[in-house]
């Protein structure tokens, strides 16, 4: 994993191809950034996956139609916080439409090329006249080239926004794959996760796109987890703009699937590092599982078990939470098999078989206050592994959350 | 619903055939009472329902053989608090087998009559010797008719012992139901729940019991959640005594059942309003429902939220959340047919098939922070209707699981 950045949003851009532009319309009463719009110069190839939530907001519902209607050919997406737009009817699926109408007017394209991912409070209207407003005052798209305030633009509860970029090798030439994401709340593994825009210029046929992206999904945003909660409005969107000119092909599909899974992956670990209260990123390796569906739902029961995610959070040593939660799976565990360690290259051993072992409980309490602490449950059933990436739970993460509308 | 006593520890007496003791041995560091004996004058039918954890405690595998080994002739409890017993191998099946033999010796039973029941750290070996003296200090059994200490040996976290207890008619007398529960965390509604110890002076056949058994448990017990984290040692047992010599008959098992229903739904509900860290009682009825299965998962759900959770103890009418819960539960609800009321008598509509409604905020807030605080989610779909038990999450609930074993 070799990551261009993670952190450095001051030289972040999208891939050749792409620019945005980002204003404070007033949805979000801070008066922060909260209206985001990302431009396709030449038509892009996109592919979405959005949450499985039976409960699906109305932006959901309008992106899957317009990439049904559009074929996957994109112009651009309008993408907002503070207002999530869900739970709000046909009135709902009305201001949607409205909004990528008003994009596309914008764009000189028809209302199917645009997307438009929204984030913030279930259950609210969306103030339409603050987002014509604030579409109609977006600075001309390629006045600057960096997109950092596309990734602040749209966050919620958020304490610092994700970015992540890499290069690929495609053929002779280098394409780039660039993407920006948000989420910190409401974060559950069980489908595409939150929201996320990734970008390239490799040229990208639709079906392949599709495929690609269910892969990178798979290992990234469908491994985390920040309170077991699965948004109404998880959107994860690649648009490909082909701007490099380098075709992904049958050859090179696995390192291109390399480079997306990298970039998703880096924003996955970003969310979940930056989940609401969380003081620290919490992986946790789950290998000799008897096939990789089983160490991930045994991973997913550990991740979502607030008693380990409380004891890592107080550097508390107290592991039969860890071996409890994968009992709980759902999974046939063996417990008389089972092997748990602490830290890096497994550090401290702390179970044997089924079998507590004696340890050093500084030790261990000095690797959990590690950032990532690191969690290896070896199932000894089989070859098969996960990794998944969950974060502490604090007590701020129940003042967030105890007070996000009032 | 008239429960004698919910609360009121002093007067608090286990049925006639039963009498209990209570004592100090050391497990807990606190020198707390921690280990506490039930004994049946006569042999008692028994009946039990265990965690479906695959990691289960060495108590929980002794219990299950000794129930089968004496097919159900019980003459008495040895349960501790302090220590799990749990992921202790055959070394702690050796410990758990030789507590019973303990007991047996002072019942003049054998060991096969004896039940084991353990709470407390997991991973963590019983301390024999102060087992071994603990059993021999015990009391005499029939010093004291009273049972609120052993209520309160079997607690951990808990803040308040457990007990409820009430009459019910058979033919032309009256048994009584009566029983102690421990509980605060890792509670969540997948199976028989924590420890319940209940006696009744019925006179049972076993294999009514056991109907009788599941049947209340599946309304009391697998209806509450603290925080989502299944136990390794959960376990409730019944006994029956026989004392009364009323019979209970195909005549009157509806009402047998629904007075040990009682029972059990008033010691779930003090284990849900003792959640780690609650400040209150969360009762959500789900209603409209096709199946009582479809209703028990949508409100299952809920009740595992962390958003709706923290929501409730902040006051904050984030209704959204409770939506976007019963969206991820599985079941195909139908998003713009549900509806959905706080308080009690349905006080505050906020959503009406799908679609929010103007409310008051402080009325909302005012209702969520009564206790309990009542959540009515109707799915418009048919007839079937749950009701389900959790608590509020605080910031007290990271503290106390932050700082457990250390």
């Amino acid at each position: 994993m070799t990551l261009v950045s993670e952190h450095v949003l001051a030289r972040f851009a999208l891939a050749p191809g792409f620019s945005s532009s980002a204003v404070a319309c007033g949805l979000k009463k801070s008066g922060a950034l909260d209206l985001v719009m990302v431009w396709s110069e030449q038509p892009s190839i996109a592919a979405g996956l959005f949450t499985t939530n039976r409960v699906q907001a109305a932006p959901v519902i309008v992106d899957r139609a317009h990439l049904a209607a559009s074929q996957g050919r994109i112009r651009g997406v309008i993408a907002n916080s503070g207002c999530a737009n869900a739970v709000t009817g046909e009135r709902g699926l009305a201001d949607a439409r409205y909004m990528t109408a008003l994009a596309a007017a914008t764009l000189d394209a028809t209302r199917e090329e645009v997307l438009v991912p929204s984030t913030g409070v279930i259950g609210v209207y969306l103030d339409m006249d603050k987002v014509a407003r604030g579409i109609s005052t977006l600075p001309s798209p390629l006045a600057d080239t960096t997109a950092g305030g596309a990734a602040i633009a749209i966050t919620t509860t958020d304490t610092v926004p994700k970015v992540a970029s890499r290069e690929v090798r495609l053929g002779a030439g280098g394409a780039t794959v660039a993407g920006f994401a948000k989420g910190a709340g409401m974060i559950h593994p069980r489908m595409a996760t939150m929201l996320a825009i990734v970008t390239t210029d490799a040229v990208v046929e639709r079906a392949r796109l599709d495929r690609v992206l269910r892969a990178a999904v798979e290992v990234s945003f469908n491994r985390i987890s920040v309170d077991g909660d699965m948004s109404t409005n998880d959107t994860v969107l690649v648009l490909a703009s082909g701007a490099s000119g380098l075709v992904v092909n049958d050859t090179n599909e696995a390192a291109f699937t390399e480079a997306l899974s990298d970039v998703c992956a880096a924003l996955a670990r970003q969310i979940a590092r930056d989940g609401e209260g969380a003081t620290r990123l919490v992986e946790l390796r789950v290998t000799g599982a008897a096939t990789e569906a089983q160490a991930h739902r045994v991973g997913d029961a550990i991740a979502c078990s607030p008693l380990v995610k409380t004891a890592v959070h107080g550097n508390d040593p107290n592991w039969g939470r860890v071996l409890a939660a994968a009992g709980y799976s759902g999974e046939a565990i063996e417990p008389d098999r089972v092997r748990l360690w602490f830290g890096e290259r497994d550090a401290l051993q702390l179970l044997d078989r089924g079998l507590p072992l004696p340890f050093d409980r500084r030790q261990a309490s000095a690797l959990l206050a590690e950032d990532p602490a690191i969690l290896h449950l070896d199932l000894g059933l089989g070859d098969a592994s996960a990794v998944l990436w969950t974060c502490d739970l604090s007590a701020e993460y129940v003042r967030v959350n105890a007070e996000y509308t009032t």
